[in-house]
């Protein structure tokens, strides 16, 4: 967690979606804290000009990527088996993949793939289910935590409609969830426990009660996730019929979070006008996962739409409903299913741009975790120095379509070096 | 091209779509040629027993992908500036690129490196776009001889609707397509040429007309653009009033090709029953581009649909509307596309399965070089060696999930093998 300055092509987003893009300039690190970019040496204020120079030359410098939601135990699974829709492919293959973690051994194998993956990946932060089970996820945390990454980790909580091997009475998952975060005190610098209902179908009523009281007792965040199946969406309505709609649902317990302590609801692909304002009040987190809902043919949700309309979106890779850990696969799709929207659904939402798309896996999932995304002045220094010189062209490309080309053609560039809160990782 | 034996988990296509999976199992090549898949040493023919045996180990061995339609060209600028759609991005992108190929040094530069990076990439065999410029089409057609590769490469022709830096006269069109044809006699093993006007919209009636005849008198193949796109769609419509539709434009001038020589006609997004109809009792090969239709907001095309009915369809890369040489990536995103038509389109036609993707990547397409893109005996022996250890899991993974992983991780896999013809490159 030193101070230094690193030099090369810095690309970053502003929060009104503009790439900004300065070209052989220099950004400076402060204790983690980045003290912006300047294109001349000479603009870095004198109290930062000792610093160490490190030359990156014709490297790429972008902010890391933020992995909004990403299923640690199905990282087994990512990649195969993506014939079904949602509820049939949870009961096929995740159910009995994540009954595996009971058994601790399979977790260690398994969570330190993860972790080492997820490491050496594009990702700097993420926020992550687990599974029902106590150890593993602590487990989990304590890889995570050794990575060096900077992420929220949850506990999942089921209670209802799932498998036996796979399920928790309501008063052992709420004794098991208050030891667990209980475990996780004063355990960790860089990793936080967040509730983690799984979803409305899988946790009673008074389940989401409790977890709701203990978000507001304790100053929690929570992940969920929010009408992605048209399926699920009707069975919701069946198991909270007094509810005025799926993201109500969640809402009548304060499931949604507050713009202090804000949720995140994976998905969103049906959310309306009114569950969509609900987000906007709530201050919650949209984490889109295009690929997912591609792969489980949930549908493409109007991320365009959501960024006009003010709500939070952050972007993810959703393993393994999302087949790899790369989020600049995520980018990419994004893109390509907001183009899909324009064409099918709504000719009057503009597809994502590059920039929109750039901005949602980094500055727009960042604020999640509070002022990160950026190099401006004061945020948290998260970076990803990239190498691109395997994509040869015969004339000289500017850097904007560079990045653009490298997140089109991940197989073919290298991430040299990766820092989170200034620490290189 | 020698006589040779590779040891590995081998993974091909059925005409019927089946994915066959032999695991440790052995293909035998004889002169170029396979003569077949066994799953016991002892099954093999005598007269192979004593071939080289190569082991590949825990290696996936599988049929070279085949690339129906990639615009070398364009290979300079893949994966940026996709915000617009395909008239504009023509007009804006690519032509002003296409135009520096009358330079000489220039194409010499650029398809270098696109020769370079297909030889390294997925695919095996390849029908590929030039430009309108004749000696940068056999230089290119020189550079694919080199790679090993096998492919048809076409000097395009436009004489309409072209901007000045990229036009031909319909006189000057028709002597450098014959001067070129002429050039190309005995000078290649495994490169072919291709007639290639660009699109009806780029081509006077009377250069079809000359096109047709040509394609008859001497032949040849045929590769162009259909369907892509609605408002080009329309423009077609009013350049040739008199045909019943895009595909009958060119089909007028028999264009569409015949069983025997059958042309590929790239897109075909927006074909209906009636052109549909028409390029099944052509013969014509559909070349799928998936990430094309993406990138361009084009659309997708019924893919399920035309391989229920019976036309022949191959997967293409479309640089640079496709944004990557990467073979596989088209895989996942057709499977990708086929769902979202599902959704959005047409819930009776059920999405592409892995198999089904598989096999338009490479026996679909394989079809149009003849006996190609199967391991069965018979068939032109076109094979990639896939390393996939850098993907790891607590559990072991069945070959048949792990070829579905690797597309869909085609970041972490790596080609360790190349044959194409039985000739290792």
């Amino acid at each position: 967690m030193g101070n230094f300055i690193l030099k090369g092509n810095i690309i970053f987003s502003d929060a009104d979606r503009t790439l900004n893009v300065y070209e052989n300039s220099y950004v400076v690190c402060e204790n983690g804290i980045s003290r912006g970019v300047f294109r001349i040496f000479d603009d870095i204020p004198s109290t930062y000009r000792d610093f160490e120079l490190i030359d990156k030359k014709e490297s790429l410098i972008i902010p890391g990527l933020v992995d909004l939601h990403v299923h640690a135990p199905q990282y087994s699974f990512r990649g195969f088996n993506m014939d079904e829709e949602l509820l049939d492919w949870l009961n096929n293959n995740t159910f009995p993949e994540e009954a595996k973690y009971s058994n601790i051994e399979y977790a260690e194998k398994a969570y330190s793939i993860f972790a080492d993956d997820i490491k050496n990946s594009f990702t700097t932060r993420a926020v992550i289910f687990g599974t029902i089970h106590k150890d593993a996820t602590l487990l989990l945390m304590d890889k995570m935590e050794k990575s060096g990454l900077i992420s929220y980790v949850g506990k999942v909580n089921m209670t209802r409609n799932s498998p036996d091997c796979l399920s928790e009475s309501i008063k052992g998952s709420i004794s098991a969830t208050e030891e667990w975060l209980k475990e996780t005190e004063g355990r960790f610098d860089r990793t936080m426990p967040i509730l983690t209902p799984r979803f409305i179908p899988s946790c009673d009523d008074e389940m989401m009660e409790w977890l709701g009281q203990t978000r507001k007792r304790l100053g929690l965040r929570v992940q969920s996730h929010l009408s992605e199946n048209p399926s699920e969406i009707q069975w919701v309505q069946e198991l909270v019929p007094a509810s005025k709609g799926y993201g109500d649902a969640y809402n009548i317990n304060g499931m949604l979070g507050s713009k202090e302590n804000p949720a995140i609801m994976a998905h969103c692909v049906y959310s309306d006008k009114a569950e969509r304002d609900l987000l906007k009040k709530c201050g919650t987190f949209v984490a889109h996962s295009p690929e997912s809902n591609l792969n489980l043919s949930s549908g493409i949700a109007p991320i365009s739409l959501m960024l006009k309309e003010g709500i939070n979106v952050g972007l993810a890779t959703d393993i393994a409903a999302g087949s790899s850990i790369s989020m600049m696969k995520q980018i990419t799709l994004a893109i390509q299913s907001s183009k899909m929207y324009w064409r099918y659904i709504d000719n009057n939402v503009k597809p994502l741009s590059f920039a929109d798309a750039f901005y949602i896996a980094t500055l727009g999932g960042g604020k999640f975790f509070g002022k990160v995304g950026s190099f401006e002045d004061g945020y948290e220094f998260d970076a990803l120095v990239l190498d691109d010189s395997a994509i040869r062209t015969a004339d000289k490309v500017s850097v904007v379509s560079r990045i653009e080309r490298a997140a089109y053609n991940e197989r073919e560039i290298k991430i040299t070096d990766k820092y989170v809160k200034g620490m290189a990782i």
